[in-house]
């Protein structure tokens, strides 16, 4: 896709600061989040000790780091003053030090969108009577372009999931319960290279699979089932997730046109992303093709979700995100059709959008696939 | 260990409100979170759409709820009325309206700790000029004592990461990467009926050791390497978190004997903890064997964290915590001794306190263990 003029960490940090002084802010605060990851190549989850990355508009970063995080962080060689806590200090005091010593008296601090109350409301007192807004304003523009590299982890993580598929089908699943079947799908994804799952496996079998956000229970997947499988992983912090509705069995010719339709509606919003559509249109089109077939109402949400370092992530492919697309977005396309009590369909493949228009990062077949 | 009389959703909600009228607080709220699930049973990963739990003081119980989520959250009947929201409609609309309608005019609003700074920030507009603290004052005493089927499922995760060392070390680690081993691990828990991984998995081989936080990388494991496993799983939301330590051939005098002092340190803080003991002098327990010992000063961090639905939570074992430990306290006795550039030793099981002293969760063999 686009190759950017400039990734480095130092790149990217330049790009904040540029941000922050087009947003009215002196200071970007992140925690331990894929923002971090994208800034320093350094993260971790986020847990109850405060590490924290400040980028001043003016020009100074600092990283407040627990003790036992230094010579990680210090690995990463991150372009930041490291300042050390241990265990029993009290981390806000380095922060109210540098709070104090901005230059701008004015001028308000832009805080992760993920950052944990637990330091949001003592980073609210550091920074006295400021006020706070949050580093998406700056961030979603600049993370939801993705250069070469990014979209290259992102093929590896999507080809890991497609061979994933393949090893978990090949065999049996009925008899199965779903917890079991979604261990066999991450298990094929780490043995082959991935460095982590990117969310938790849904496995929604039969009546389940109406349900959209069922994750994998202790159902056991029946002769006859409709199951629908989510799932992906993650290489150098991005993630793959795609979707694939299976039948146990012969599939009825309701399913089928179903899955037929579902089908058509995923290739039609695919056909449609390209440079310069509105976000909203790729939503539209995939909707269209539902209700011309009597689907409409059985489409209960937003077509797709931007992918990336996080799993939901900018651009949100949905109605009122009139927004244009921008060579590198990388997001899902998920339509699907819901049946209460009965079953559900689901097709999703993560594309970027390129001159040529999206390219999928997921390969494995989207036909409705008989599996025993 | 304890049978509460109470641990139904009604009686905790119960003993929120309870806890939020000694804090002088007139509200709650709760995102998807681990306190999420202790309350309604229900919770998935934080994501971008709000979905929040809200507890008056007064009695009432609300939950905002994104309409993709209204089947699931229904099924588990939370004692709360659901008030849905759509995709493209504003959640804090209704928690304006929850706001304003209560009839303390002062009193705090409190937050989850975990709760993201998108979130908190809009909140604290929608309350208007109230004060905002944590719900940790409330939910740390309630959580930190498990009841007894909380117990039961730490002991079956426990069993999990038992079982899955066994199956990683059955065959030779020698020529695999960090990673790969990580990744036979945690196939090896999902494969027992673990429902997910409890964090992500730590293998520290060779000098790598040395770095407490240091994750599974790409680095070989080498013949005489010393590898540090820190891993554990989920089951019903509940962690176990367990280290070991193994040599890949014979061990060195020098290793040998650090890891003894381990071994007593890890031995001498289970000893020690009880009921009514402060949990500082678990602590120092296991600081005094080591500094006896002569590896005081490698002895970098705290001697352990609770654990429950969250990986890290209260009680935590660090010096200038003086509170008493009390039936059903779930926590880590991890000491370790890093040695820079050389490697590192750590030993760890989750214990919780009960009438007869503590009891571990985890029943691996402790001993230096040498492998292939």
């Amino acid at each position: 896709m686009i190759d950017r003029s400039d990734s480095s960490d130092r790149g990217r940090l330049d790009a904040v600061r540029r941000g922050l002084r087009e947003h009215g802010a002196v200071v970007a605060v992140f925690g331990l989040s894929s923002n971090l990851r994208y800034l320093t190549g350094f993260t971790d989850e986020p847990g109850e000790r405060a590490l924290l990355l400040l980028v001043a508009a003016e020009g100074e970063v600092w990283m407040v780091v627990p003790e036992l995080y230094v010579a990680e962080v210090t690995a990463h060689s991150p372009p930041a003053t490291v300042l050390p806590w241990a265990d029993g200090d009290d981390p806000m005091r380095i922060v109210r030090r540098i709070a104090d010593g901005l230059r701008e008296r004015t001028g308000r601090v832009l805080v992760d969108d993920a950052l944990w109350a637990a330091f949001l409301l003592p980073l609210q007192a550091a920074f006295g009577g400021r006020a706070f807004g949050l580093t998406s304003d700056v961030m979603t523009s600049l993370r939801a372009c993705k250069a070469t590299d990014e979209v290259a982890a992102m093929r590896r993580a999507g080809g890991i999931a497609d061979r994933a598929l393949e090893s978990a089908l090949s065999e049996p699943i009925v008899g199965l319960t779903e917890l079991q079947l979604a261990g066999r799908l991450e298990a094929a994804m780490l043995a082959r290279g991935a460095n982590g799952i990117a969310f938790e496996t849904l496995v929604a079998s039969g009546p389940n699979g109406a349900l959209p956000h069922h994750r994998a229970g202790a159902r056991t997947i029946e002769p006859g089932d409709v199951v629908i499988l989510d799932y992906g992983c993650r290489v150098d912090g991005y993630c793959s997730d795609i979707t694939r509705t299976v039948a146990c069995g012969p599939a009825s010719p309701r399913v089928e046109a179903v899955h037929d339709a579902v089908l058509r509606a995923h290739d039609a919003a695919i056909e449609r992303a390209a440079i310069g559509t509105p976000a909203e249109a790729v939503d539209r089109a995939a909707r269209e093709v539902l209700t011309a077939a009597g689907y409409g109402p059985n489409f209960v949400h937003r077509t797709g979700h931007g992918v990336g370092l996080d799993i939901h992530e900018s651009p949100y492919i949905v109605e009122g995100n009139r927004k244009n697309l921008q060579a590198g977005m990388a997001f899902s396309v998920e339509p699907g059709a819901y049946f209460a009590e009965e079953f559900g369909v689901r097709i999703e493949d993560v594309v970027v959008v390129g001159e040529n228009g999206a390219v999928s990062m997921t390969m494995a077949p989207r036909e409705l696939r008989r599996v025993d």
